[in-house]
């Protein structure tokens, strides 16, 4: 029995000794040291290489080792009953909380102005009127930390999601109508969706048309939620008038591509929460833990519906 | 019987107007149109004229128009048991935690860089390691709400009280020693005091050599908290490395005070949270009726500690 740590695009080794440390009965295996691959029996994966999956064969669950899972939903090589989970722990939501807040915070209190206006030695007091609405697309794990955080500075907060079903005393809507309602009445949309062949281009010409003038999108969630192409026209037209995007089609995102240049779309190399070391490796081994024990891994997956 | 509202550096015609309109039985007054000042018995007041205040003979209690309340426990004119409140609602409250909790988390989370790599071209993720504590000066009205906005991120908070009275879960130290333990635990601390004789002066030379190396220093109480000749020979020993700083001695800040220029110095201009007219409106009115029934002032000041 041995647990394999994965990510084609990283090195993961530090994290991978961390969990040998923290669970010193547990035979730990790095990419792409794994090892006779029947062994394995739990895999943690990101952007897994081709041809990888189908050697696992002792596999009893994977977990996609951050909160996004489309790169395994979307694997043909991922057998069709294998328990999914995925690793989404309190810090990763506070971490995204704590971007989204600053975000939205520094826009609406209009801090921007202040470093120019030190540079010309120049005094001019300015505060908002209104208190802004916040509009989230996802109401999940991060939605509502996100929330809470919000909440506590009375912002007034509204939801959309999939089910529209309400958890607390958020206002959760639904639907493609649901959707318009929560776009016309945010100053701020922020997308948290999981990327569902459901979500894909949800950011689109239909939605921004439906905005409220002035207002700021925010994207954080995945690249292809939004169609590049139809946001530049939208801020033209200042539904919405500005766009944070922290996630891309293409990361990182190609030197000629027109949205560094817009005046209207402030960019941030998707850094808004990254999985921390520390938290992915107590869930990993709690999630190993579990699977062994004959238990779904943390974060179960729901394949049906894709997050 | 009569209401004035008075404030010699600003124009409050629309807020009297306001308060008329709410309060249609009551005869409002604005400065300088006073009338017969015997018939005024309540003054809510800033920064009122020399001579106002022995005019107002018929006085049953006067009240403060902000939050802070020095202009009129330091004003020789005001009776000595003359029942003295203050304008302090929700919305300053959290309109004030929206501004730390943006400073902090923009500067926490380094989103300054990204506009710089932006024009640039260049894609450079950056996420912190460390989770910050927030060290709060004050726990008041306004330091309480600021801590439920940083708790609600998972920031711990610790504050410093002249009394030390715990109020919540939140740690609160007092004294000289309980100042010196939270400057030396504090990432960011931010000054929410009253200023009164025991707080006057309080960010010095001593409690800088006190800091954690490469904190943030934010100064949102009033201006005299600093001495400000204090301030640039700690920022040289990083202690701390930065200053956030809303107040000052002299408002608008002097063109050629050197504070504009220094590159560890961030200036905003008095707009942290400014009372709301038609927040200060509500407060004025049940205020008003308050002390026509007899009852204290909202925002019953202690005249023997100052605020």
């Amino acid at each position: 029995m041995a647990l394999l740590i994965c990510a084609s695009d990283r090195d993961t080794s530090r994290l991978a000794a961390r969990v040998a440390a923290m669970a010193p009965g547990v035979n730990v295996r790095n990419w792409p040291d794994i090892g006779q691959p029947e062994d394995i029996d739990f895999a943690v994966l990101w952007r897994q290489p081709p041809g990888l999956l189908p050697r696992l064969t002792g596999l009893k669950a994977v977990s996609s080792l951050g909160a996004g899972v489309e790169h395994l939903v979307n694997d043909p090589d991922l057998p069709e009953h294998l328990p999914l989970g995925r690793l989404a722990g309190p810090k990763l939501a506070s971490d995204m909380a704590a971007y989204l807040v600053a975000q939205v915070l520094w826009h609406w209190k209009g801090l921007d102005r202040f470093a120019g206006q030190q540079s010309e030695r120049r005094w001019q007091p300015w505060t908002p009127r209104h208190t802004p609405t916040i509009g989230l697309l996802g109401y999940g794990h991060l939605g509502q930390a996100c929330a809470r955080a919000f909440q506590a500075l009375d912002l007034p907060v509204t939801a959309w999601t999939r089910s529209g079903q309400s958890i607390d005393d958020t206002v959760v809507h639904s639907g493609a109508s649901g959707l318009a309602t929560l776009a016309a009445q945010a100053d701020y949309l922020i997308c948290l969706l999981p990327l569902t062949d459901q979500t894909r281009g949800i950011l689109n010409q239909r939605l921004f048309t439906t905005m409220k003038p002035d207002s700021v999108l925010i994207s954080v969630g995945r690249g292809p939620h939004l169609i590049e192409a139809d946001l530049a026209p939208a801020l033209e037209q200042r539904r919405p008038a500005l766009a944070i995007l922290d996630v891309f089609d293409q990361e990182p995102l190609p030197a000629d591509h027109p949205f560094w240049q817009h005046p209207q779309i402030r960019i941030t190399p998707h850094c808004s929460a990254i999985t921390r070391s520390d938290e992915a490796a107590e869930l990993i081994v709690e999630s190993y833990h579990r699977v062994r024990k004959g238990l779904p891994p943390l974060g179960l997956v729901k394949r049906e519906r894709g997050y």
